[in-house]
Parts: C-alpha cells; structure tokens; sequence
C-alpha cells in the first residue's frame, strides 16, 4: 500500500497541498482508485509511492455490466478514495481511467466526455484500457514492452519506445478469449456437460465442479450457468480446474495446455506486429503479467508455461510480476502526463 | 397453414364446438402458438391439419431473456392465438409448452405452477423442452426416434417406443454448443479477431462480415458484439458463413465442418444411449431434422453432410425434414394427451 501508514497522515495532507492525481483500474471483476498526491516525485521503489487513499467497487466493464452501471461505479470509486484522502473533486490535478471494455477510439472519446463534468476546468484526463496500467505497474510508470492480463477476461498490450501500440485478444468471452479466466471455466463446464451427454471423455471436473457449485447433477449446470450473466462468477471456477489437473485429471490438464497456448499465441502477435524483439528477434523486452490465471505458487504453473512457449519465439523475454497494483501504475501515468502538462505550461 | 383458409371460418367454428387445443413453440428466436379444434381425428396427411389460429411473438427461452420476459411472451402468444380463432381461454382443453431453455423437471414444475393459473380448472398441460415438439412434428404426433434441432440454439433429443428419452447438448452457447447458429457465428467473429490481432489466417469473413453489419474495422465488432445480448441477432450471421465458404473461404469451411461434426456427435450419443439402433446398430430410426441451420438447398449442404457423419456410424439413419411446424407438433401431443385423458375419464 505504500509509504504512508496511519501515522503519517499530515505528512499525507501537506503532499497534497498542491492538489491530487487519481489512477483508475476498471476491471471486470472489480475496479480500484488510488490517490496520490500531484506534486510527488517519480517513486525510487515500489514500497515509495505515496498512497493517500484506496477504495474498491465492482465491475466496470460496459460489456459485462452496460454503460451506465459502469459508469456509476467509477464515479462511485473515485469519490470515496478522495474521501478516504480528506479531500475532495476541487483537489484534482489529473485522473487516469484505465477500464477494461474500452476498445475503440469512440469509447475512449465518450468516456472523456462523461469524465470532463465530474472535475475542475483545468484537471487532465486520460481514458485508456486497463491493460495500460497494468503495464505501467511492472515498468512503473515507463510504457515500453509486453503486458498480459489473464484474469476474468484476457488481452495483450504492447508500447514501443517511439509510442506504437498494439493489442491482442480482450474481446471478451464471445469473441474468443479463450486462455481468460472465463474461457479456461466455460470450457471445463462444457467439458462437464458433454461428458454428462456422452459426447466427450469422463472427468473428474464433474465431481469438483459439482461439489464447488453444491449442485446434484450436470444438467443443473445449465440452469446455474444463465441464472446470473456475470463473467466473474463463472471464471471464479478456475482454480477447480486448476486442482483438478494438479490431480491428474486429463480433461483438465488439455484445457490448461490449450490456454497457455492461447495466451502466449497473443502476446506472440503483438511482438511481432511492433517488433519489440528487434529485427532479429532477439532483443530483451519486458513481459509483465497481471491477473488471478497467471498468479500464485500452484504446482500447475500457468504463467510458467506461457513463458516457457513465448520464449520459444523471441528468447529475449523478461518477465515481470508487478510489486504495485494496476491502480498504481493508472496513478503514475496521470502523474507523467501531469508533469509534461505543467512542463508545457512553464515553456521548458 | 393447414386445412382452413378464410372460406373455412363457419366450419372451424363448428370443429372448435368441443373446445381447443394450444401448440406453442418457444424458441430462442421466435415463439409460436397454433389453436386446434380438440374434437379433431388424427390428421391423415400435414395439408389435413386443422388450423384455427397462428400466433407469432419474440423469444422465450429463459435462458436467454430472463424468466418474466419469457412467460410474458408465452402469455401473449397464446392470448392472441385465441383471439385470431375467435375464441377465448375458457375454451382451451389442453395445451402443450414446448419451450427451449427447459432443461430440469424443476424448470417444468415452475412452468406448470404458472399456466394452471390462466386456463380452466379441468384443462390438460404439457411443459417440454422444445425439441419433443419438433421431433412430433416429423412424425405426425408419434413419439419416436431422434430429432436435432439446429437454430440459433441446438439440441438432439430422443425418445424410444418405450418412453425412454435422451438429450444432449442444448445447453446454450457458454456451455458448448458450437453447431448452432449462435455457435458457428461467434466462431466466425472470432476469426475475424484473430485474424485482425494477427494470432489466425487471413479469412475473407472479415470483409464479409464487416459489410453485412456496416462496420469499417474488426475492432469495432467487440462494441457490436456487447451491445445487445441477444443470441439470435449473433446467430443471423450463419447466411455470411454459409456464403463465404460456398466461395472457398479456407476458415469459414473449417468453422462448418466442424460444426457438423459437433452436430452429429450430438446425436450419435443420444442413438447410442438410446440403443435406438438396436443391438446391432443398425436398425432404421427417424431423424427428424429442423431448424435454419438445417434448412435451405444452399451449395454448402449442413444437413446433408451431418446425415453423412450419422450414417457411417448408425446406416439406419432415416433422415425426416417436417412437412408441419414444430408448433404444430406441440398441438398433436397436446391432442393425443387430451384424448387419452378422455379415454381414461370413460373408463375406455
């Protein structure tokens, strides 16, 4: 959480005197707002950045939850962090939306019209995909390299040093997101149901499934399934499947493979259309990866096996597990575009 | 239409003297109610149906618009149905639901506590998934054999002449159900994405797609894709499939020919479960075969090469395109019950 624990609050309150930046992590499971002060300087280490305040609301992703819900939510966020900072909207210097969902020049334009009534004249805006912030929380706050988000949806997101951008996947679960956390689970529920049907090998994903649901049989699968259309709640099987091929289970360990495979496929897409492995494919870049899929110590290593399969490809991966939450690295761009801006403003 | 044009109203009329039946058949896209005079003999041929009434209203499948939606959409159909044969629910005898999205005896118990509620005391009900009636509708009323239904939804249902019955699939489009019209189309789309991302071959369903919905660039299918949930407006895109394979499309012909493998793989599991082929496996059932995915003398025949796969496994598979609609095959079954039910009150 940063350098500023209980005790510090004045210390807190005097950083803030020159006004307050605000980073947004919209996902589609839950969406974090941190505050930090504008007249910070750029952190030595990631135990130094100053937080001021946290807060945590649900899903603001349009696509899961429609615009307006959406759009309650990130209001909702940003006004109880800069209450929990004792401060308010006048205070703010500069926001960074980073929302997954947001996929399409028009959606970043809407946003920044919807964003521009909340605060003062002169705050500065920047409305961007989440996979963004989570790049710059493993490069704190420099956007260059390789970002992989798996956690309830999936995408790969690549900056290069001059400013191209690419991405990969993040199309939800419609359009093929299959290494998400959402695609691994609706694929074992399949997996259940042809079992059930006779039309796919047994499993025992119907055993641990059934008993994580505390349902009685697979065709209640079906009803549990179309009860509630929330992403997060079927991609929370995840880690069932993930016990389920730790024990052996063969159905359970091909979907594991499968998705390893489609997440490095992406994140292999976007090396290559920005080249940031160099013309001879061999140059070092930095792999950040984010997301419940790719985290904690299983023994069925997920993010391992990505790697392993990227670094096939272009040998000069190097991957890193952020130390600061997406949050952070939304809170460090708006600072950098905080600081160019006023830059601009002094002629220098 | 059946046997009564507009000529016909004073002998309809006359038929409906002992009451009326309902057929209603819900599905994911359209639902149908026809009215039958109850008195009627069994049809000697589909032209010799008597038709009082058709009624047509949006989808009613739960699953998909959520369980008011879909009996209000039930209510109405039925209520104008009754109106068209100028009659009204006192009238009513017995009446047979057969809706997609009925998957459990629980969701048939709901929906029989619901319809008690809007018709006379001593009226007959039948609730069913949808796939009874479109199977009845093949074989005039007659319970027996395998029906595959492949519309936006899709389903292999079986029944034996000893009343035993088996599914598979139907489970909707989380849950693996890749031949239907939704299934082929969100496979399409997801071609186009990764085609786009550069993690697919190039495929010339991303112009054909594009110009049927008027996009200018993939990226912004994602948009179209969320912003409106309903599985049929997905499923409209099997026709620009369908074309761009007839046109030698390498994905687009990947994407049908696996879907008639997953269609005929549904019902192979239900004939094998069955034993509808005997012993030997190789006794004649019907299979009846409905729905637009199934349908059209399109070049690129589905229904033809998914009775090719069955074949190999099962040769006494006798393919039955419906001369009647599904709707009026919930009626015959509504019909026969009611009779029985007589048969029974008599003593007969």
């Amino acid at each position: 959480m940063g350098g500023y624990e209980n005790g510090d609050s004045t210390a807190a309150a005097a950083l803030a005197d020159g006004g307050v930046i605000l980073g947004v992590d919209g996902g589609t499971t839950n969406t974090v707002c941190v505050c930090l002060p504008a007249a910070m300087s750029p952190p030595e280490s990631p135990a130094a950045v100053p937080v001021l305040a946290r807060a945590v609301a649900g899903c603001s992703n349009r696509n899961s939850v429609g615009e307006s819900t959406a759009l309650e939510t990130l209001e909702q966020v940003m006004t109880q962090a800069l209450a929990l900072a004792n401060t308010d909207r006048s205070a703010v210097q500069a926001v960074c939306l980073a929302v997954s969902g947001v996929n399409h020049p028009s959606d970043q334009l809407r946003m920044l019209e919807w964003i521009r009534d909340l605060f003062p004249d002169n705050a500065k805006f920047y409305v961007e995909n989440d996979a963004v912030a989570a790049l710059a929380s493993g490069t704190m706050g420099k956007l260059h390299g390789c970002v992989l988000i798996a956690g309830t949806g999936c995408i790969a997101y690549g900056v290069t040093e001059d400013g191209k951008v690419a991405r990969a996947a993040g199309a939800g679960p419609v359009l093929g997101d299959w290494g998400s956390g959402y695609g691994i689970a609706a694929q074992a529920l399949t997996a259940v149901i042809k079992a059930y049907d006779g039309r796919g090998p047994q499993t025992s994903l119907t055993r641990d499934i059934l008993e994580k649901l505390e349902l009685s049989s697979p065709d209640e699968i079906i009803g549990w399934t179309y009860a509630d259309p929330s992403w997060a709640r079927i991609a929370a099987l995840v880690p069932v499947v993930v016990s389920s091929a730790e024990d052996g289970d063969e159905v359970a360990n091909r979907i594991l493979h499968d998705s390893v495979q489609e997440l490095a496929d992406t994140v292999i897409a976007v090396v290559r259309r920005l080249r940031l492995c160099g013309e001879d494919g061999k140059d070092i870049f930095p792999l950040v990866l984010v997301g419940g899929v790719l985290e904690g110590n299983k023994k069925w290593d997920i993010s391992g096996e990505v790697i392993k399969c990227i670094s096939k490809v272009f040998p000069g991966t190097d991957p890193i597990w952020p130390e600061v939450e997406p949050a952070i690295g939304a809170a460090l761009l708006a600072r950098s575009h905080h600081h160019k801006g006023l830059k601009l403003e002094n002629g220098s």
